[in-house]
């Protein structure tokens, strides 16, 4: 690895060259990164699941943030939409539009984090372009992976009956914004550092994703919000959804943040970027779903039913109906 | 087609409805832009080819030019990589950073270019994500193509002896830029306006570029300029490469600007844009490559031959050799 502390002096080729080649892991599809384009072979009897996200310095992630995260964020953020799929990741491309203040520094911490989430996930970078911008740093990811033909699973199919999960926690990085942007002081310190780390490092859930194909009628990752996320399987497929707060698993720095500021339950539902899967599934297939997050070591809850109707009803602990505006996170 | 100026009123999946979902087609693999990601086949015996490019207003384009031209801009960057290749276009995915100045009224001009150039090449928008910016409008594309299994072309294969050829004509984006950019006036009225449109309205040749499978042994669009370009075939198979400016294709327009103004021959033969393709083929193939080129009317023409050693040496019509420095579009 360089030491540059210039990433301008080395021009294109030599920032590919020191920076992202390693990214390609050797992998012939990238073809060293030197041609127009790379080339993916896609097995018979599969279909390739393609997902672009993209990412602005100071809307998406905090601009002085850690640069090793960032990679893991980009790269987690558009694998967690692979895993909704249930598709097994591949491969990706990054387009990343940086401003000249970049150092080599920077590029190496960035691109560490990369490889660290690749590593993760079995992947590598496939191709890619960097261009110079003026703005904020802007990054482009495409992602990509298999699902056996036929088999992806998609938000349209929940029907009423259905049981309602979600994996892992949820909240945890709604509060961790605002712990890491504006300062607060919601747990504990190990605690606010917890709820902080879910932000910045998200963990798509792969491996649980592609365990719910045959199982799941519907699925969606938790990006834009519980509400939001749940409101788009509940939209495509012509269903309500109701979801209990009693029954929404909570991490303890989360139930401490809500100890202490109990209005902060809308943030909790309705806050985005937590990276798990919302999904459904009939009450047949609970003990084949128990066994999937058991193999995965991923844990999986039942929030609720899907109900017919429209929209997304939340339940709070008195029965009530809980208010959470439209929910969700939109980008423009 | 809506007439809304102020797409933040229409929030993300408003705008994605509005603008965007035409562009799928209704295609089954978009799934409507409605789920996490989109579905692709490839069928057996292909490959799917990769490219991802990002462009940067004020950087890659001119940020007050007409929206409908970038929609054709940026897709056509994109192609030409496919071109280069040799691969049949198939779909893409764009990542669009928007500042908050964006209005409808663009944003319905921007996607009608994006219409009539998918239309152009049979593809159609498979997924992708919108942010907004503080910065300048950033388009990142992906596209994806198909070639026959092992058969892509690379840029790895010239060999000694070979000719190089380039399709279209050379160096009229270049002299478009200065006419754009610079109010440069370069040739008559219509000689002009010609070359501005070659700049703004890149033709990507993948009709050409499927048909020199298994004739041509290496491969590149002219993006960086024709000396870099051909520069990366020449470093990438290990060979030099000798251009003669005497046998360069020139418009009528490129041949009135370099009569006025003939130290613009630099100009031509370095500045990019292009999306010409430039390839080596041995001389046994010269007439199937002619016959290529009738089949798809786009010109092609010899403008060199590989040789050993390294580099590209471009010899002037004294038999000198033009100093072009590095040549090429370093974009960081």
């Amino acid at each position: 690895m360089s030491n540059s502390n210039d990433p301008q002096a080395l021009g294109e080729f030599g920032l590919i060259e020191t920076y992202f080649r390693p990214l390609t892991l050797g992998r012939a599809e990238a073809l060293r990164l030197l041609d127009d384009a790379g080339i993916l072979t896609v097995a018979k009897g599969e279909q390739l699941v393609v997902t672009t996200d993209a990412l602005v310095a100071g809307r998406h992630f905090l601009a002085d943030g850690p640069a090793e995260d960032l990679g893991q964020k980009v790269l987690g953020v558009n694998l967690s939409d692979l895993a909704a799929m249930g598709a097994k990741p591949l491969a990706y491309t990054l387009a990343l539009a940086a401003p000249k203040s970049i150092t080599g520094v920077w590029l190496e911490s960035f691109t560490d984090g990369l490889a660290a989430a690749q590593a993760l996930h079995g992947i590598f970078l496939l191709g890619g372009d960097t261009v110079s911008t003026d703005g904020p740093l802007t990054l482009s990811i495409t992602a990509m992976g298999t699902v056996p033909s036929g088999q992806a699973l998609l938000r349209s199919g929940a029907r009423v009956g259905d049981d309602v999960y979600v994996s892992g926690t949820i909240g945890d990085a709604a509060l961790g914004l605002l712990v890491a942007r504006d300062g607060r002081k919601l747990a504990d310190d190990q605690g606010n550092a917890f709820l902080r780390g879910r932000y910045d490092r998200p963990r798509p859930r792969c491996l649980l994703g592609r365990k719910l194909i045959g199982l799941a009628t519907a699925c969606a990752d938790v990006s834009d919000g519980l509400v939001a996320d749940a409101g788009h399987i509940a939209e495509t497929s012509g269903v309500g959804i109701e979801i209990k707060v009693a029954d929404l698993p909570l991490s303890a720095a989360a139930l401490a943040a809500l100890a202490a500021y109990p209005t902060l339950i809308t943030t909790v539902v309705s806050g985005g970027d937590d990276y798990e899967l919302v999904f459904t599934a009939p009450p047949g297939a609970a003990r084949e779903i128990l066994n999937a997050s058991a193999r995965t070591d991923i844990d999986v809850t039942r929030i609720g039913s899907v109900v017919e109707g429209s929209g997304v009803r939340v339940i709070d602990r008195n029965g009530q109906d809980l208010e959470v505006g439209a929910g969700g996170y939109r980008h423009l």
